[in-house]
This record gives structure tokens, sequence and C-alpha cells, in this order.
């Protein structure tokens, strides 16, 4: 038997890159730190000091640009002038060298465009327990400083610089009332350690100030990047930061304007697992509590069962509903319905007597929702998963040997 | 490309079955409830009530013969008479139905040997949500009792009846002083809650109370059933039985000889997930304490991307530090040292300057050693898990379309 290897989904280009935002310019170069000499090194600058908060990865072994970026983020008090990034090399576990590393990255940075050190902030993404070339890194720098600017393409050549294994780019933005918002990110679903670091930047040139940005990234994140849940790894580097070049008034409701920017860049990164067919929306409903629902739905995400059985097409409610029972969360699984495109195919704790052949069709499209609904308590709670196929198993046995 | 499909292991004969020990008799037949015509009823009967006590599935979805044999347990005082089985149909998600034909399978049973109904437990195993064929599991049962034989071959007929999709049939036994210790299971490393429901029966004839078989079931299923750990999926179904015929005087030490059957039981089980091609015992040691450590070896066992890694015999030190390093449990993640079959891959948070090659070669075999040692207290735990290749995912995505 032959691999079928899915096509790589094209998505027509964003109507609004980075350097759409007024107040931005972006840079991305080739510095010869990818073998396949790709672009490697991007820069993005803003005319002015921005309000920018981020959030960063919760694992242990956080890379070095991770601990400088939140030292400066503190320092700044929040107030940045430029992110250098480069792919390649994540320059994690790379030991007391490392921190040196990233922080000559900012230090370079700052001296060329002149501003604090703190004022820069600093991303990698790439091969990890390998020393950055600091000598290629350097030369990118300095070629991404003069080649600065505001034009749609540079904020194209910016992205292509932050991918690694990534199948496409992954870009949107949307205006509202003269103001814009846009982002770009990088990351596969398959959250990967060693390559698939998710990096997101989303910016607006709404004026907002660093703790409105800070009180309200954990919400925006939570129905986005943080909803992404198809491997238990989180990598070193993952790093996710807004920014306000503040030009325009901005509105009260402004999240719900930038809130939908991140979950189409999340979706894109759910749809690029590797081998990816689909994303799968998981909605939990009545769990006890929120944090109930999210373990429940994070349970079910995350089962290669479950996830080959989305590749498959296959409406195997007994695995979908079996995770719910191993879930201790759950008070009384006997009310669960599962719900599979709106198809009821488990009610009560027994299958429906659904058509399975109308339910697998269903399921053979890009955009596929489960709900599992219990009847706990007021508990909901939404992640997004990609489904586990042939290729994924290719790309991730034969990975580094 | 095409998919490379492991061997099917071949493992010879074991030198005892259950029908070795003392006092057992067994049977295993065909009563068409699998559509292929394999042996699917299974009957084991002692000569007189032995002890017996049980570990079962804490899914909340438990099926009939689940909750009917737990209340036997409780009833009888843990002195049973007789196991009926079925495979080929769980009886899981059966509703009421359910539960009456559980129970009318251990009545049919007790009226055929003569004792108590609470004297005779019942397993099923296959697929969920679909009534048993109540006529052929009666016809089934009593060909069953008559054919019942304490030969050899009679334990291998009961062995090739609880089987669904095991790839190979799964004994053990030992001798001590003139006392056996012999068992059987099913079950595939990859757990599937449809089919592949472990079931497990250790049997001896020394002479043990079922206060003592309860105290220590939970410590010989640590070691073993409970130490597999390839998803996250645990079956409606799971049930391990542990029986002592009362023969001969029992010596103290009498679990350190049950607990290695128990675990070569669990090892055959593990090696059996869909197109594995080994078994990788992690280890985390120093953890701050047992559950520590035990939460981070299923964070390990349990991720698509070690196992694929493991499959694909790639020393990938990313993957397995990188679980460790987002385990909440950890303390000091830096004290990291991590040995792949002995060869020391990463230390103090960064790689060694190990040969990848030797590495990768020294994964390639059938038990592989993934030791994780941390430097937060005295905490150990010890899992075993399946590697996760093209079969895996053939197996699993096309499963019941």
């Amino acid at each position: 038997m032959s691999i079928p290897v899915p096509p790589v989904p094209s998505f027509p280009p964003a109507p609004f890159t980075l350097t759409s935002v007024p107040g931005l310019k972006a840079a991305g170069v080739k510095a010869g730190i990818k073998a396949s000499g790709n672009p490697d090194v991007a820069l993005l600058v803003s005319d002015a000091p921005m309000s920018c908060a981020g959030i960063f990865t919760q694992n242990h072994f956080a890379a070095a640009p991770v601990t400088i970026s939140k030292a400066h983020l503190v320092r700044s008090g929040g107030q940045v002038r430029a992110v250098i990034i480069n792919s390649g090399n994540a320059n994690a576990c790379t030991g007391a060298q490392g921190d040196k590393d990233a922080l000559e990255m900012c230090t370079r940075v700052a001296q060329a465009i002149g501003c604090p050190v703190e004022q820069v902030l600093v991303c990698s993404t790439g091969v990890i327990g390998v020393k950055l070339p600091m000598e290629k890194v350097r030369e990118g720098i300095d070629l991404a400083v003069k080649e600065l600017s505001s034009e749609v393409e540079a904020g194209r050549r910016f992205l292509s610089a932050i991918m690694t294994t990534d199948a496409f780019p992954k870009e949107f933005g949307a205006q509202h009332n003269g103001a814009t918002i846009a982002g770009v990110c990088k990351g596969a679903g398959m959250i990967e350690p060693n390559m698939a670091t998710m990096l997101a930047f989303v910016a607006t040139d709404w004026d907002l100030r660093t703790e409105q940005l800070k009180r309200s990234l954990p919400t925006i994140a939570a129905t986005s990047f943080n909803a992404v849940h198809v491997d238990t790894h989180t990598s070193t580097n993952d790093t996710f930061l807004l920014f306000s070049t503040k030009k325009v008034h901005a509105p009260h409701d402004w999240m719900k304007h930038v809130e939908p920017v991140a979950h189409r860049l999340s979706w894109l990164i759910a749809r690029d697992g590797e081998g990816a067919t689909k994303v799968t929306t998981i909605e939990v409903t009545g769990a006890a509590t929120e944090d109930a629902a999210k373990n429940i739905a994070k349970r079910v995400a995350s089962s290669a069962l479950v996830r080959t059985a989305l590749f498959g097409n296959d409406p195997n409610w007994g695995r979908f509903t079996s995770q719910v029972g191993n879930a201790p969360e759950v008070r009384n699984a006997k009310a669960l319905t599962c719900l599979l495109q709106g198809i009821e195919v488990f009610k009560a704790g027994e299958p429906t007597n659904f058509d399975r052949t109308a339910a697998s069709k269903a399921m053979a499209v890009e955009d596929v929702k489960l709900e599992l609904k219990l009847n706990d308590g007021p508990g909901r709670a939404v992640l997004m998963t990609s489904d586990l196929g042939y290729r994924y198993v290719q790309v991730n046995a034969e990975y580094t040997t």
C-alpha cells in the first residue's frame, strides 16, 4: 500500500500583513543559518515605542530568547521598538552562551535603530541543542536593518523568514473604521519541539496601553493559540506577542476585532499538522466547571485514536465518548450526548441509530465540529486539533536520522 | 512510498497455561458471535470455590459484565467457581438489556456446574454499542460446559476464544517448588475502546486467601497491566482477575513469583500495539514524589511524537526531554539526564556529544530502555509503551468504516 499524501492546502493571500499596520516596517533576509538557503532572519521595527504584551512557553527548558524577551518586556515597561527573529536554530538548550547570543542579537538591533536594548525583543525557532552561528546572525541582522520597509512585500518577506517546517505561510488581517489589525505566525499543529515552535505576532494601530494588552492577552490566547491542542508537547520557544503602534483612538470593543485575527492564525496552525487533512473543533459543554471542560476536551483532542479516526473520516463514537468516560472530571457520564457535524451519534450512554455513511461523508471536510454535551454544570471549553495520518508518522519517524 | 508492515512477532508457546494450574478446567468454543467464525466463548471452571480478587476499568462507561462481576465478587466474598467470557461483542453501552444479558450468562453457567450465581464472573470484549446475540451466546455456553477439560490444549482453546484484534496469543507461566503460576491475557498495546479491551487471568494453586489477593493485586498491577501506558484510553471492559485454587501451602514471598508472570503478560500486550515493533520501558527516577514520577512518565509514554521517534529508531532527545520540560511536577529541569539504551544523550540541560548512528542502532531492538533522571527527590516510576508506526494509522483510521 502506498502512503496517501494529502495535498498541501493553499489559501489566498491575506488582505493585510504586519506592514499594513501604520508605524511598522519589516524585513526578511537570507543569512545562511538554514542549510536550505531559505530566508532566516526577520526584523520588525516600529517608528516609535509601541505597547507590547507577550505570552511565552511554560516549558522548563524555555530557550534563551524567551528568557531575554521576558526580561526586556519587564525592564522596558512593555514599550518596545523592535523584534528580531532567526529561524533554523532555536537557541535552546545552549547554556550560558545561548543567553549571551540572544542578548547580542538585541544589542545589535538596538544600536542600529538607536534605542535602549530592553526595547528590543528576540525570538528563535529551529533545531535545538546547537549554538547559534553568530557570524551569520550578525550579517543577517545588518542586512535586515538595511532592507526595512513598510511595503506589503517586506511584510511577506518577514513572514517567509520566520517559517521552518510550515507547509504554507500563515497571515491574516482586518480593518475596522480605518484601523488595521494584522498578524502572522509560524508553526505546525503537531507542535514538535525541534522545529515547529509556535511564533505569533499580532499588531494593531489602535492606541492601547500595555496594561490593556496584558489584561486581554490571556482571553485572546484562550480562544486562539492556547486552544490548539494536538499533542502534549509545547516547544521551548513558543511566543505570542501583541503590539499597538498607538496611531488611532481605540473603541471600547477593540478586543472583539482582534480575537478573530488570532483565531484564524491559530486555525492555520492546526490546519498545518504534518499531513493533516482538517481542523476539528471540539466543544465540551455542560461540564462541572470550565477547568473540567478544558481537561475533558484536552483528553479527546490529544488522543491518537481520536485523531486517526478523524483522519479516516470514521464516525467512531466509541473513541470520542470513551475519552469522556475516562475523564475523572466527569460526574454523570450517562448523560453524555455526542454530535459529529451536527449529527447526533451518541445519546444518554448509548449510540443512536445514525447513518454511518452520511456521518462519514460529513466528516470529509476541512472544518469538523465535534460536540460533547454533559449535564454536570456550566463548564464550557473549545479546542482545535489536527487529525493524524500516514504523513504524520513519516515526517516524525524520519525526522532527524 | 509503500507502508512497511512489521512482521508479526512469534513467541514460543509458554511452558504453562491456565489449565496447568491444578484444580482448573477450561474450554474455548465457536458460537458464531464473531463474523470470522473464530472461537468466541471461553469458560474457566475450578473444582471447588477459589479465592479471587479483581481490578476493573475506571471508565464511566464500564460495561455490563464489569458491573455484574464486581457485584458477584462482593456477594460471594471473593470465592468463585467460574468465569464465562465472550469475545466479538463487548456488551458495553447496551443499557438495561446489557445487564440482563450479562447476568443470564452467569446464571446459565451456575446452573450447569451447580453453584450459586454469584460464584460466576463474566467478561466480554469486542464491538461496543451492540446488544449480545444471546441465542448464540447460550449455545456457546452449553457447548463450552460440555468441552471443559484440564488438558493443556483446553487452556489454549480458552485463550484463542478470548482474543480479538490480538496479533498473537499471550500466555506465560512458571513453577516454584511444585506450585504453578500461569496466566493468559488479551489486548493490544494501543488499548482501543472498541475491540482491544484488556482481559487478564492469572491463577496459582498456592493457598491464598481472598484478602491476601486483594491486598497484593494493586502492587502486582502497578508493575504490569497498569504500567502499560500507550494511549490515554482505557476500555469499557478492562478486567484483571487473580485466582488461587488453594491446593499447596504458599511461601511468604509468593508475590515475587506472581509478579514476573503478570509483568510478562503485560509486556506482551505492549508488544502487540498495532504495527508496533518494540516495547519501550520508561523509567523516571529522582522525581519529587512517586506520583510526580508517574505523571512525568505518562506524559512521555503517551506522546505521539515520542512514539513515532521510537518507531523510527530516532535518538531524538529533544522529544523525550521536552516532555519532561512540560511536566508541571518537575522542579529542577536543568538537572535532567536522559539515557537511551544506556547511552547518555542529555545531561544537565544540554545534549551530550553522543554518536547518533550508534544510538539509533541500539534502539533497533525489541526492548528499549529510556531513563529520565531528575534530582528533585526519591520519586520513581516505570511504564511500558509501544511505538507508533504506519500500521497504527492504517489499523485505526480504517477500523469501522
